[in-house]
């Protein structure tokens, strides 16, 4: 019994090796190799404990901050990495999640199934502190990678200022002394050309 | 004052995407391509949600365990993987291992500082119940790898039957079913003759 359990959780934990094979568009930092999604979720996780002091809600429960952001991107598995500023690719986007959600998380025993579920949809949903300020990092993250990046990912086609702007008010409204930071990293990107308006 | 503390913590983030950079003897499943730090501690950190019902204590702090994780190999940015088989390479291995702890640590604003090396510590030492069961997803992990990817790290010289039972000893005593698991998979490796006696 203990080792039909166990098995079902290593294949999970098997299975979501692969997440070291979804690249994301940022690359790290003086390479020009693209990030994947188990490193970006890595330095998520470090954010959150050293960065939860700027989080607007002050009694958050970190360690559920810490889990969204270990597993919010497990979907991606199946659904790919989707280019936050690509629109298109964004109509099915919740569709191509959900179905990846319902097999990943399914290779857990019931009751690990469901708490991955309950995280990933709050994370998704984004109201509570905890998914806000996850949320936050989530943007925040990619923004500190393009700072030192030359705006890597800000360069690509259909980015404008404007729409950097508009992606990352979620820090402005969760995280403020985050977004006075980011703010200033937009700036110098506009300045120094790397993003249009 | 706010700006100057939250620069110094971005400072160290900013810093630790080296860890991303940091390759390990492990491939990823269905890869050639080497498994990084990053990844690695990102796999550690699910593996401890996950596995914690086997962990010897019963009242772990499994926050603490997940902190553990996410930091344990953070020196390796100057330090560098040191394969555990390697006998020679670890005889300077602690002080390398130092040094690094002390000028990555101390990129952080001095109360952060002061709890990354206490995590870090008391991962090294791994006295503690979160220590023990940390060092022991440490060892299984690669393991698990290994059983998925033709005993990668297990065909390379100087590793042998004894030496692997002999390093991941910690998982029996600190995951009995963990270890019931591995043993098979290290049996299998050597009836399937990737590992020598």
């Amino acid at each position: 019994m203990v080792m039909e359990r166990l098995a079902k959780q290593l294949d999970f934990i098997v299975e979501v090796d692969k997440l070291k094979k979804v690249y994301r568009q940022n690359v790290v930092i003086g390479t020009q190799r693209q990030e994947n999604d188990a490193e970006h979720s890595w330095h998520l996780a470090l954010m959150a404990l050293l960065l939860s002091e700027y989080a607007r809600d002050k009694d958050l429960d970190l360690f559920r901050v810490v889990k969204m952001v270990l597993i919010h991107d497990l979907v991606e598995i199946d659904a790919g990495d989707t280019f936050c500023y690509d629109e298109a690719a964004h109509e099915d986007k919740e569709e191509r999640e959900l179905a990846a959600a319902e097999r990943i998380f399914n290779l857990l025993p019931e009751d690990q199934a469901q708490e991955m579920w309950e995280l990933w949809r709050e994370f998704e949903e984004g109201k509570t502190p905890e998914a806000r300020f996850a949320n936050s990092l989530d943007r925040f993250q990619p923004l500190l990678l393009n700072h030192h990046t030359r705006a890597h990912t800000w360069t690509k086609p259909g980015v404008t200022r404007e729409k950097v702007l508009q992606r990352n008010g979620l820090i402005a409204e969760n995280a403020p002394a985050l977004w006075e930071y980011a703010q200033k990293v937009i700036d110098q990107a506009w300045e120094e050309g790397y993003l249009r308006d």
